[in-house]
């Protein structure tokens, strides 16, 4: 008996969730878990089952695309532990973090590398047996940097890339090798304070609240889909060194915690929203 | 074309959302929103199901009947307005809530009556063009005073009673009359500080977080099954008077909410657990 | 005996808590609670001082201006219950909540009116006997509307004027007229999604937290000194109508905490910024 | 120039703030920071004040003795690097949250040792170069087991000790060798669910919202002062496991939150509260 994933999309169509069953039903796949949702602006259904049992993933698919209505996509993800590699530049607290979750088993990854562009987290990284290539930019032109780190990151092929506190912007040449794979932390509750120095930007407008957000990366800065968000409050007392310092622990777990929906293939990308089954 | 909600509940099995679903499909019945969960661990099905269509609600039960195991409970529910009684005391912020809730349409409910132990809420109720039924307690035994509250309660055969900060124990009889129809707001987050003063409790053992929990009353003191809760942080300058005063918008935010999932049908209970879809 | 408030501010100076204690204290006066601020950046001291004793205020003003560095303010001020107008368009929920909470005290102030450019909420207001104003904007100038409004408003005098979604900008004008005294309710986590329609905005932009913003106005739309915001998670299965909805609950609450603050004289105006002893 | 912190504490009296403040100025001691707090039902006032410049303790301390009434306790605290020694059992969480943060900087003290009833942390333990010792129970009476522990943990020293899911109950004669030195995390929102497994009771309970406690140890199990308390919401979804999983990242955030705080000389312990400043 296996464990796997059916992800299914496609535009709404009355009776999906029974042909959808039904289907797994005469393969002899017990559903441990479905949850399914209609944007019923946009008419579009999405699924996500857990089943369990003997797959013919072959057939199963022949199956639903006989039966899904045209335009649909589907997958059936195995329960194979997820490759991710890290970018990184000069703080720790959003590593530190994955490390430590994934060595006590909390994140159910491999992390493959960490990458930087300084080495000061080599020394963290290594502390967990993992592969750390730093990848200094001083001296190159960002398209020469971004040749180095796309072949420092692609060597392993990993399943996602985590810009874990990563400070330079990636160029679309970069983005389009990894499309909805790059999964990056902000440090403000965005559509707010978007580019450099959130917390200063948060601090000179005297909000009273501050947070994070992890997203993925498109082209457009901070623009991309966001997975997961989360806040904590400040007051007047909080400077702008305080107010970044108060915001790691917002940062590391927001990060981890949408790495975690990622990899468990939770997370549809949908125009420029997510739809978290 | 009519909206309604179908309620299933019975013993897991593989293949019954298929099953359901295909029976709705049969029926013409467009599935606009539909929720499931299974509890692994005692083997139940729960479905919450918002249908679409012309029904024929009793060839569809029948239908249902059929296909669904032994034990099953299902129910369909029309999109009806609720009726709902108020139980008061004396504090106003949790009847103040529903009633301009009501009056604004965010709680799509009809508040049938309010009835107090007192009449300190007789004129915000009228305000309202609510009937207010003072029905003192004084120079009467507990079963005299409870006999009059439940025929003052019972002549408008509410759906629902909730109690709004009603500050005297019901007794075994009271609440057989209506399982699982009453609602209470218990001004602490159980279960810490069951019965009396929770804020001075609250304020005795030192807590940092004081909170809200809206239930189902059983016959065990604040044992009933926990609809909502909710909580906020005080510290050492709180008073037990000022953790009461702040606690006041917690607890009409948590009955109000509770309330709403209640007249939606959201709410299932299960053992001492509730499961809402 | 008498409670009073001395609120003071000034450039930052060696010994200044020890200056003004000194001087209460040889007025006889107790100090029952007290709080200080030391913005270090800008080297401005901020200090809210509660009072008990005879006062006579004269001379602790002559006192204080002895000790205190030049461009100091200084104000005592009496515990008398603070007069507000409220402004509104058609929405209950924010207007509703201060009735209610004004009626149970747990608002501290005398709602002198309510001026509403719909008649929508008259019914509402005049509940609680307080006199409702309508002043409709149609067929009016900008101008001749503001003239109106302002003689509505004017006529009571108020402490402060709330806008408990008055959802029309006010001119320069209008502001000029109540410096720092004009409280604003905004319906999305400020800075993100200034202007019309935050809520439209917030779903496009597909975030997981949803909020409100409490603010004094300035001639800067959204641009204010932020009181208080506060939050609530939000999924993708909520319209842009669900979190208009959702969002009502946040809304009403900060709006009401922002208000206690600001009758209670806790809240200094610091550039962009608010203090908050 | 140096900084230090002075922690006052005392019955109430008309111009204690004052006469403290005074002697600082005389001692030509800058206050950066200041807060004070009066538990006016108990009559007792507290005071923190960070102070710059040239320090003479000794005469500082007399002229407060002088100043201050019979009964208060005065220390004056260097800014000196405080020393841990942690306890745990085999989760890493919380341990290696405070391994990280000690290493990046956010948390600014020195880890002594790690000692462990398991071995099963060494090897995190290691990895940022910290003593581990192992001090198995087993074939040890509970006496025997706590004089070897004692003798491990003392050779550091140190200011505080903290159980970082350290999972074995602590003799009082273990409690009274650091009074008010040891912090522990609880897995649960404080006082629901003391003792053991409190994941499963809150699962059996069927409650909403979970949490963690931070508190000094005494010898009365779980009934120590509490420093500090967080939650997150839950639903019906969640088996006691997965309470569990996603508990862990609040208590090891409570835990870090409130040995920042002690080790910042914040928390005053008050009867059976904690005064934070």
């Amino acid at each position: 008996m296996e464990k796997k994933t059916l992800l299914t999309e496609c535009p709404d169509n009355m009776g999906l969730i029974s042909k959808i069953t039904n289907i797994c039903h005469k393969h002899q796949l017990n559903i441990i878990n479905n949850k399914e949702y209609v944007d019923n602006a946009k008419n579009h259904f999405f699924m996500r089952t857990e089943l369990e049992g003997y797959f013919n993933d072959e057939t199963l698919l022949a199956d639903l695309d006989r039966a899904l209505p045209t335009g649909s996509k589907r997958r059936i993800i195995s329960s194979e532990r997820k490759k991710v590699v890290i970018m990184v530049t000069k703080e720790a607290h959003c590593l530190g973090d994955i490390l430590v979750k994934t060595f006590d088993g909390s994140l159910d990854i491999e992390i493959a590398a960490v990458v930087g562009n300084y080495d000061k987290l080599q020394n963290l990284t290594e502390k967990f047996d993992v592969p750390f290539h730093h990848v200094s930019h001083e001296g190159l032109t960002r398209e020469q940097h971004e040749t180095q780190l796309l072949a420092a990151v692609q060597q392993y092929s990993p399943n996602y890339v985590v810009l874990a506190k990563y400070m330079r912007i990636l160029t679309p040449n970069f983005v389009a090798q990894f499309p909805h794979k790059i999964i990056n932390i902000h440090h403000s509750f965005l559509p707010a304070f978007i580019g450099a120095k959130p917390y200063q930007q948060a601090f000179d407008r005297g909000v009273k609240i501050i947070g994070a957000t992890a997203h993925f990366v498109t082209n457009d800065l901070d623009e991309g889909q966001i997975i997961t968000q989360n806040v904590i409050p400040v007051d007047h007392t909080f400077s702008a060194e305080e107010m970044a310092k108060s915001g790691r622990d917002v940062e590391k777990s927001v990060l981890s915690k949408a790495l975690g929906l990622v990899v468990d293939d939770r997370v549809f990308v949908h125009g420029n929203r997510t739809v978290i089954l």
